[in-house]
């Protein structure tokens, strides 16, 4: 089974990444200067290039936007949360846990913030949830080659496990008392997430050590999931460093 | 000429917000409790509901998701600059400037965290960027009804206009050498945010009072724009808080 990535900030992250790619297809009328980028990162890196023509690219990208680029992959491979929580040494850990989200530009869009705000890793469901596809890939502009996902079972056991190790579980939550500023959010956490139309589930909720809510101004009130994400994730950034100071 | 308005949440707001609503179409599928809620909201606004086959919602919402509900309104109807500011009385202006957003997503993400922020007005420019449509009202979550989006000529000139008010004026750029966190967030503002892949461009970077960036901890180490515009403007909240606490 292959899957595909598509777009040039994607496979060039793909490659930069190491990650195993089977082939890449250039569209023949790619830009010069695009083409030799692509075509330089693949040789250091022995992937084949293959150039064709820009339908074969549409057909293959499924009505993504390919920009021209296209590279079969092995499908994505999914971390092990044991082994990224050994390999963390003396790291404050920080970790995203996802009830539940199902539009997959959500799931990119926040493992795009994890990158960015140096989560170690995003945890999502086996089941009835988004998981890690190209379209994923695209909207995380390629930081999905860098933040680990791990695809777990049960998010309740992986929360109880967490705890075990003193990582604090804190979930986004309209209904919380606490503001998120006033929250202490400096230690090794894990932010829970929920979905897009019911937010954390009541087992979760009940399992999280504190919950916590952004203040609200307007009439609608509500964030984008991945909204919500990021300002904890930045939260959290800018608490470390304000001990620091 | 009519636009529509797709699914649940939307029709609702735009019912609660008194926009004018041509008709209302539900599908005949349709729960019943939902069904009745909005007849029931479309009933005091005086507005004409109708059923029909599920496949005439799919052509009218053209892809969009619709849940069952399309609402056929008059095209949204832009607010003025001038009159927003005029309006504001004694509040301290909260405005967002977007320099060329091109994904209707985006914009609506942009919008619903404006009201959330209790951002005072978005700002578009009427070239070469994405224009209110019921995509963007659905990525809103219905907060386009809430939030007055003006649209204007020529950004640099609004730019002018607001320094002139007393309006100061943040970009967000990643080359920044302000943190966030550091700049005075809580008085009079105009924040900027440019388009997804050139961000502000280069004259309207030189007009801003300051420009601000987020610590960047990961590898890919780019936000997407809609949620660097949630970032800065929960930054402005929270000083605000801060200095009153």
């Amino acid at each position: 089974m292959e899957d595909i990535i598509v777009g040039r900030n994607p496979v060039c992250e793909a490659l930069r990444a190491g990650r195993p790619i089977n082939k890449i297809y250039l569209a023949r009328n790619l830009k010069p200067a695009t083409a030799a980028e692509v075509s330089g990162l693949a040789r250091e890196s022995q992937v084949p290039v293959q150039k064709v023509e820009k339908q074969l690219l549409d057909r293959m990208a499924e009505g993504a936007l390919h920009q021209g680029i296209v590279a079969s992959v092995s499908p994505y491979e999914y971390a092990d949360l044991d082994d990224i929580l050994a390999q963390l040494g003396d790291q404050v850990p920080l970790l995203v846990l996802l009830d539940g989200i199902n539009d997959p530009h959500n799931l990119g869009a926040i493992i795009r913030s994890a990158d960015a705000a140096g989560a170690h890793a995003v945890v999502i469901p086996r089941r009835r949830a988004a998981s890690v596809t190209s379209v994923v890939a695209r909207a995380s502009a390629g930081a999905v080659e860098f933040v680990p996902v791990a695809r777990v079972t049960n998010i309740a056991v992986t929360i109880d496990m967490l705890k075990e190790r003193g990582i604090w579980v804190v979930g986004a939550d309209p209904a919380a008392e606490q503001l998120l500023w006033d929250a202490p959010m400096d230690g090794p956490l894990a932010v829970v997430v929920g979905s897009e139309d019911k937010g954390i589930s009541r087992l979760i909720r009940e399992k999280c050590d504190l919950l916590v809510r952004l203040p609200m101004a307007g009439r609608v009130n509500s964030l984008n999931v991945s909204v919500a994400a990021a300002l904890v994730l930045f939260e959290t950034a800018r608490q470390k460093r304000n001990r620091l100071s």
